[in-house]
């Protein structure tokens, strides 16, 4: 089994995304400066929707443009279509992330088109991008159930993960968007999408922690041989209105138990936790991942000790 | 590969033991009949170590004659010595268990014993204990690690599982007393105890989520076919002056994980959550478990939506 896995750090669009509080350009900057300093390689850094959609991350080309000079990171964006995608470029990004849901109702809700329309308009949204040798990522959401039409055809997933890699995407990425997907399942999507030929090392997987199982899922693709895994630090970005939820996958979760495993991350785990400490205080709020809680309960006690 | 575990609840115990409230006798037998009700077969119940050590279980005594009657469930208490097994026999209770470090350090500060003092003593309490027809459940703590040692060397803790169920445990519990173990390290572990002839069904784990790995650990664990989990109601028992920080593996994470995967625990979900609520009340604090966080924030919706 390799001894290395790749991160993919979300805080910054999918985290931020999802909490009220909208971060200054300058605390973003501040956060993706320690994130490169911690080692991370792909960091997702915003989104280009229509900044009235999503309020906190209005500062796309604003933040893109100042980012910290890193050669050897990839930057990444969300866009959501042809304008999207403009803006991006304009920013001067070349690293883009397209998304579309595997359940209708859920497509529908988030971007307001039938999966086939979605998958039309992406089509020609990827090949642009690969025209201007712009490397895609295209996330496939609800892969592992629905909150509206529960449980998802794993035909479906596979069918469209091939057509976004026919059209030119570099990588998919499965996303668990709330947390309903269990090892077992994972495990067998897993197995569908290599049968039908999907290659492993192009497959990414994106869980949430909205039910306790985003390690334990992690764990799974990883038997399976996956070796692309999203987390954001210390879970930011669960629900915020209830308190404790979880959001995506705690990165230094996923990190602990990788090094513990001896499986390489190329991330300092401890540096990983100062941006969670980074992040709480630019929210204001405290964050639920379990490492990151340990980490910091640790620290406090040390504190405690030399004063 | 079977379908259906066996859950092992230790929220009365090792839960409440970690608590700094000191919680009711009366309180506490509506957490244990909550926990019939939800149908749990397997619940430990308190500890006869002495009243001064652990005043959060002074009470034993009182609270076992006090149970709810149920003749399908197994009521457990800790004894830590011959004095324990009087009191837990006198007490009416015909389940113990018995506890041991596999690191000198722990063992040391534990019960201010060596290991082998502590093998010897226990090995004349398990004999009695078996003698008067009592089943006995031995703990080896630390067994995936030391906070003051460090590792645990493997060969040791085959070593005192051997021992233990020559001396006539009935089982033995792996405890990650601190959260220290990792997927890799449980299948390593459960692979030499199996090589050195301890059957597997007389293997329990008991994980902590110390560092977001209690989950993972258990499906390690079950992927080498242990079926005997133990698991806290919302893991309770945390260290609770770090806030948010984890304790036990929390029951109902494990539940849910095991139903998404078609594998039966005989225990209803939801009402094990009903039994987190309890437990928060009387404590006074939120509770960890992440499964019973996003279950509760449900709750509060629907509530809201119906007010």
């Amino acid at each position: 089994m390799s001894a290395t896995v790749r991160l993919f750090e979300v805080s910054l669009r999918d985290g931020l995304q999802n909490e009220p509080v909208v971060v200054s350009t300058q605390d973003k900057l501040a956060v993706a400066h320690q994130l490169v300093e911690a080692g991370f390689k792909d960091i997702e850094v915003t989104s280009f929707v229509r900044p009235r959609w999503v309020p906190q991350l209005a500062d796309a080309t604003d933040l893109v443009r100042q980012l910290p000079y890193a050669p050897d990171v990839r930057y990444w964006a969300l866009v959501p279509n042809a304008i999207g995608l403009d803006r991006a470029l304009e920013a001067g990004l070349d690293h883009i992330a397209t998304f579309l849901s595997s359940s209708e109702t859920h497509n529908k809700k988030n971007v307001n088109r039938t999966i086939s329309e979605s998958l039309r308009a992406l089509g020609s949204v990827i090949e642009r991008a690969v025209a201007e040798d712009v490397r895609v990522r295209s996330y496939i959401s609800t892969a592992f159930g629905c909150p509206f039409e529960g449980p998802v055809a794993p035909e479906r997933v596979v069918e469209l993960a091939s057509a976004l890699l026919d059209a030119g995407a570099t990588e998919i990425a499965l996303g668990d968007t709330t947390g309903m997907a269990n090892p077992a399942q994972v495990k067998s999507l897993l197995r569908r999408l290599v049968a039908a030929g999907v290659p492993l090392e192009r497959i990414g997987v994106h869980f949430h922690d909205t039910r306790g199982t985003a390690v334990v899922n992690a764990y799974a693709a990883w038997q399976e041989g996956i070796r692309m895994f999203d987390g954001a630090v210390s879970g930011v970005g669960g629900c915020p209105y209830a308190p404790g939820a979880a959001g995506n996958a705690a990165t230094q979760d996923l990190i602990h138990m990788f090094h513990e495993m001896g499986v390489s991350t190329g991330v300092d785990l401890d540096r990983a936790c100062d941006v969670g400490v980074l992040l709480e205080s630019v929210l204001g709020r405290e964050l639920p991942g379990r490492y990151h809680q340990y980490w910091r309960a640790q620290q406090e006690r040390r504190q405690s000790r030399s004063a």
